[in-house]
Order: structure tokens, then C-alpha cells, then sequence
């Protein structure tokens, strides 16, 4: 077996993001694990959770399941890309999709979050994604809102002192307006594909930051604002 | 049976400082209705609810027992107080406690939108329990700045634009630094208790803010700033 260059897990290493991750990490040699609803055939390893399952139970299954791959290894890098989106203010739908949206971003960050403070090296990376919307009031997609401001709120104190994260592992969000996924392009088909950002720009810039290129400081909170397909990188 | 001057629901109203807010209102003359986990004998309706139901059933029985109760009549105001607190980081009991937090937080503040959007008059008041603390990294009690960074969100975004919530009403949020209250004594018995914020000055401020005396601005996010056993009430 030829030696791998580092180990990576993709929470949501299905979904469109999360699915180039796996690929990018993988064309460099890196071990890589997947974490999703479904299994990801390009990932060495996957742990597929049931839809059923409560956080507790999610967190075990994929702490255990880890813990039995690596053995003393550690992880260079956590990556959550999981997520959902559902829109919903206080008159329609405020308690199903705020449930829906805690169990989607916010169990997948939390579950990220552990595993970083369990088996990521010290000098690891772990990123969040967040949401730029969030940053303001979000009355059309309120519980969407709240899930993403916690996830920020998880951000910044995952770089605090004594958060239990390895020493000089850097935690950080990144804050997308709109991903340009096959999923996107098909609901808003006339939106301006020139202001969404693409796939490829956000695994290589998770590659980067896991090998130590341009890596922001702990606790930051990126937005990623793309215009004429070009995306910078905005602190929040 | 005498005229009652208006109609108020307390979440969290056996609590310390939502029994102060039912008695406050009470000896005002108010029809006050009271939702908690045992009943307060002096509120005019107690909705009890199980520890062990989930939201969406919380929810229908908190909407179904007003509905009945009111029938026509509208609220006046809906003040939420219940809450929780722990501690906690990445490394202990994470999932537990951020589980816990947003059950005890943030549950109860959903429901009150929901109950708010559903039942406020137009003009009406509803009130969420944010914290100052979360406002920035709280990487020693992690869970508990997720889910209160998780209600400030929801109060700016009930506070936007087609956000569901009557017209003219009003939503804003509290955040406390420490609250005095026989527990906080009992637990931290030589803290300054003239930094602490009375329960009084909070169910009178509630109370002159429901009446539309110094009413905040929709969205607002209100430090409790208490020094020398005064309060001040700071904008985040």
C-alpha cells in the first residue's frame, strides 16, 4: 500500500460539496473518510448514520467507528459540509424546520466538533460551514438562521481557551451565499451563475488550510463572496 | 367576575423569575396564563407540559390550550423566561448538553413565536431570554452560547420583514448577565450580589414595555448591565 500523505474526514462527503472534497483529497493520496446518509464509494472509510438516529447516538456511532480505523493515528483535518436548507418564518412551519435545521447543520457540526477534539492532531484543522444570511435577521428562513448563527456561535468558542479542541488547532467557518451545485442550477435556473461559488474553489481551499497554506486564524468566520466567478475571502 | 386590564402568557412561568413576572401582572389586574413544567397556582391557566414530549407536540398543546382559553381575544403579551444553563466543552459532554440547551432555550422560545405570531394582537409585545455572555466565544459552556446565539437570531428575524409576527408587534430579547435568584445564591454565595439583576426591575420592565412605556425598538437585543444594584439597560 503506497504510503498516504494525511487523513481527513468529510462530514457530508456525499452531498455535491462534500463529494469533491472526497475526490480532491483523494487525487493528492490522502486517506479519507466519509461520514454521510450514504455511503461515498471514492472514501476509504464511511460511516453511514441512520435518518433515525438522535445526535448521542450518531456521535458514538461515528466516534467508535473512527476510533477503530485510526488506532494512535490522528486526523490532520475535519471537514463538515453537511447541511439543508428550508425557508419558514414564525407563521409557517417555524417549529418543523428549525428542528429540521438544528438536526441537519447543527447535530453534523456538533458531531465534527467532537471528533475534532478527539482525534484531530494538535496543529489540525476543523471547518464549519456556516452562512453569510446569518450574520443578519433572516425572517423568511428563521430556523435556518438560528441553526447557522449557532454553528458561528460554535465557531468562535471552538477557538476560545480551554474549548477542548487540540493545541494549535484552528477552528473556522466558512460563510457561502450560494454554492454552484447541479441542485442550485436546477431551482433557480436563471439566477447569475457568475456570483455563485464553485465547488472546486472550496476544496482547494480546504486542502490548503489543511497543509497549512493561507490557514486563517482560529475562530474565524469567512464569507465567501464571489463576483464575475471569482471568490474572495471576507472575515465576518 | 372584575374586569381583567389585559392578558399575558409567561413561559417558564414557576420559574424564579417567571413566578415574579405572574405575581407582577397578577396584582395589576391581568389575566395571566402560565406554561412551565408544573403548574403556578396564581396564573389564571396553567399549560403543563411532559418533559419527554418533542416540540412539535409541546407546541399543539401550548396553541390548542390558548385557543380554547381565548377563543377570539387576542394576547397582549407573550413573555418567555424559561431556560437553562451548562456548562461544558468539546471535549465534555457536548452533545448532551448543546441536546439540553436547545430543548430548555430554545424550544421554549420557538413556541412563543409560534404562540406570539398565532395569538399577539397587533401591537403586542413577545420577550426572549438571550444572554450577554453570548455575544462572544463561550468555550466553557459551549452548548448554552449555541442555543442563546440561536434566540438572538430568532429576535432580529421576528423583528424583519414578513417574519409572520402580528403587525406593530414588538420582539425583543433580554440578556442577562447573572440573574438574582435563590439558586444563583445558593451557588455562588459569595459572589457581589450588587451586580446581579433583580427580579422585580425585570417583571417591571416587562411590564411597562407591554403597556408601551419605553418600548424597545423590534429586534432589539437589551444588556442587563447591573452595577452598585442598578440596572442598565445596554444594546448589543
Amino acid at each position: 500500500m503506497a504510503q498516504i500523505a494525511g487523513r481527513v474526514v468529510v462530514y457530508g462527503g456525499k452531498g455535491a460539496l462534500g463529494s469533491k472534497c472526497v475526490s480532491f483529497f483523494k487525487n493528492k493520496n490522502w486517506w479519507v473518510g466519509s461520514i454521510d446518509l450514504a455511503e461515498n464509494t471514492d472514501a476509504d472509510l464511511n460511516i453511514v448514520l441512520g435518518r433515525e438516529e438522535n445526535t448521542a447516538d450518531q456521535e458514538s456511532s461515528v466516534l467508535s467507528s473512527i476510533s477503530s480505523v485510526l488506532g494512535n493515528d490522528k486526523l490532520d483535518a475535519v471537514i463538515c459540509v453537511a447541511g439543508g436548507w428550508a425557508g419558514g418564518n414564525a407563521k409557517k412551519d417555524l417549529i418543523k424546520n428549525s428542528d429540521m435545521m438544528w438536526k441537519q447543520s447543527v447535530w453534523s457540526s456538533l458531531i465534527s466538533a467532537s471528533l475534532a477534539a478527539n482525534h484531530l492532531k494538535d496543529g489540525g484543522l476543523l471547518t464549519l460551514t456556516g452562512a453569510k444570511a446569518a450574520l443578519e435577521a433572516t425572517p423568511g428562513m428563521i430556523g435556518y438562521g438560528m441553526a447557522k448563527a449557532a454553528i458561528h456561535s460554535l465557531t468562535k468558542s471552538l477557538a476560545g481557551k480551554d474549548s477542548g479542541m487540540p493545541v494549535d488547532s484552528v477552528a473556522v467557518a466558512i460563510l457561502p451565499i450560494t454554492l454552484d451545485t447541479p441542485m442550485n442550477r436546477k431551482w433557480m435556473p436563471k439566477a447569475d451563475f457568475t456570483t455563485w461559488t464553485s465547488l472546486d474553489y472550496i476544496s482547494e481551499l480546504f486542502y490548503n488550510w489543511t497543509i497549512g497554506k493561507n490557514r486563517p486564524q482560529s475562530g474565524s468566520l469567512l464569507q465567501l463572496v464571489t463576483k464575475n466567478s471569482e471568490t474572495n475571502l471576507i472575515p465576518a
